[in-house]
């Protein structure tokens, strides 16, 4: 079976930074099988990343999986490596992008700061490890190098973890950052249904006041519950709420981005009868 | 030989959506050979998926042909699997985008509803059919499954069928819908020369109303027959009707856009003698 | 071992030339490893296209490498095919795009002009070459045709050479024409700090005169040497002079395009003991 390396980045598909990177994976390991999970992480968001990584990783086959959000390149921050209790080999910068997805795969259970230079490009550039050190290191992994022999050992409670998006919940009001605006303009909220204590029920009506506006949104499963040009409010495939129009692009209506607070407000929990102060 | 999937959708490559279909189909099917189309049609843009899929079937290897532009996931449309008279498979919803490609490839000859659920993954999310149904069934049949095996059979007089785009002829002016406009600008009318009636003929000058003016175009093969900056109305390598500008783009200075009209007022062929009036 | 056909091209993804391409050339050479470098090249970008290829050529495997950036399509401009004194093979349009990269390579030691019909699809589309002529070149090389069998020997002084950005040193001010805005808005000048004289030395501060504007920005190594938001000039991880801020972009902040001129005032020497006027 062909050892299979996955490869997720912030690079964009306009220069040749991802070209050259599978490059490099496959003079290290010829007959690797490489997965581009995406290159559409916005710039330097390892948060976003992070998720995004941990949203496709229980579907990928195992593998060594290559992640590069780096913001600090060049900077004291460390590349790491790191193996989860499933077998899987993540590979990337210590700066918590690789954690969320570790986690699903049973957590980090040996972890090194890659500074074995026989196993880096050289001469090594200050701005671009992505090809000089972590690219080889997951050819390197692929190939059946130990982990052990990229570098030294690493406390795993030194490892760096990723900021989560805030949200608030007052009363029957979510406030919640935008997580991310996918392709198709749905707006992920990242906050899971399960945090809202009984809050999202299918069929109900909420109120989001976003853009300049407010909307009304049916809390829903599938786009098509609700008319052409219709919000609803659903668990998106990844378990996150998110907002979306049915046929059309809630990020654009909404004007959202990342890092914004949406409001979204809940209707009331139905009186059950012994609360409904009418006689019994 | 490695099994081959081609793999077209709407996905864009912001998001993971298109790695993690890639990596269902590599757990599904390990040794495929996994050749992506594009995921750039527009959102929910059947129609244009799916002449641009019938645009690439002649020129990639026979195998399983994935590709998904669904407006209508979670609803009651079905997701189908096909075969065609000459050994190809086509899996998607059934909108009508795989039946232009399949025509090219003999006609389908055997169709089934995909609704078996071992070949599926679980639970399946509401709005990510691509993922959970699809692209199992896709690599499962690459894998060697036989169509049959993923559902029930379909009635292929029941199948959907795209939208053509408009196009009428009045004398010699051609009114049609712009299908396409592609990376370069070049802007695709969806008719092809044979419909014109022998209107187009290379050298000759048409006038083209678009944006918020008129120009002239030339009649020509290749971009080269014209100056730099020049328009030309020629066929484009899938046999359609295009306009073209010589190392510029089309679409921007038309400001053209898929679904809108566009004129183009051919000459009145030339008279032969015996109408020309002359005295003989 | 597979062989290997690398690919770069100003195709873009969202239509499906690229995946054609790919099509044809799976079916040319089943066998072969397609390595897509990138399809970002900005359209009919010739000279961009050149210093990329060569960028990324060091970091991928030797094999066929087709690249397809040729605004010439159509005209007299030859379809060629290269032999390098390393063994690989190029394959393109004769505009000059493959040769800084076969440089890089050894050099050009045998080229042939692709003119024969029997490694070509019919029939030849006038506009897409790609599909036609330059894919199925290169499938066919990598499947081990000689390149010979492809058309007639060219004479090697004749083949076309790309423009280098232009840049003038006026003392110690720099006049560079900008080579290309990468993803994260890296503006990169297409001069290489050898050719400033010195100038470039790091720690000291530069003034860069672009968009409306004038900006200090330090000369470094890495992003981390100046705080958020601070300029940096840097030798980038290709070797040319570049652009930059600290986790911004300069390209956005310059309102920076390629072809345009970016000036930068460089320090004069710090005057040596004996210059200084003091008293020894």
């Amino acid at each position: 079976m062909r050892p299979v390396v996955t490869f997720l980045s912030d690079f964009g598909l306009q220069d040749e930074f991802v070209g050259v990177c599978h490059g490099v994976i496959a003079r290290t390991c010829p007959e690797a099988h490489v997965i581009h999970l995406t290159h559409g992480i916005p710039a330097q968001a390892v948060g976003v990343g992070s998720r995004i990584l941990a949203a496709a990783i229980p579907y990928v086959p195992a593998g060594v999986h290559l992640a590069i959000v780096d913001p600090g390149v060049g900077s004291e921050r460390r590349a790491v490596a790191l193996r989860t209790a499933d077998g899987r080999c993540f590979v990337g910068p210590d700066n918590g992008l690789l954690i969320p997805a570790a986690e699903l795969c049973g957590g980090v259970v040996e972890a090194v700061h890659v500074t074995n230079q026989d196993y880096m490009l050289k001469p090594i550039s200050p701005t671009f490890h992505g090809r000089d050190v972590f690219s080889p290191a997951a050819g390197h992994l692929a190939s059946g190098v130990p982990l052990a022999s990229l570098g030294d050992a690493v406390d795993l409670a030194t490892l760096a973890r990723p900021r989560a998006p805030a949200h608030r919940l007052e009363g029957t009001v979510l406030h919640s950052e935008i997580e991310h605006v996918d392709h198709f303009g749905n707006v992920r909220l990242g906050v899971s249904t399960a945090e809202l204590n009984g809050l999202f029920r299918p069929g109900a009506t909420v109120e989001i006041h976003g853009g300049h506006d407010r909307y009304f949104a049916r809390c829903a499963r599938t786009f098509a519950e609700v008319e052409r040009g219709a919000f609803i409010l659903h668990e998106d495939s990844s378990g996150y709420l998110s907002v979306a129009i049915n046929r059309g692009s809630a990020g654009q209506l909404l004007t959202a981005a990342p890092g914004e607070l949406l409001q979204v407000e809940f209707e009331p929990e139905p009186p059950g009868l012994e609360d409904a102060g009418w006689p019994a």
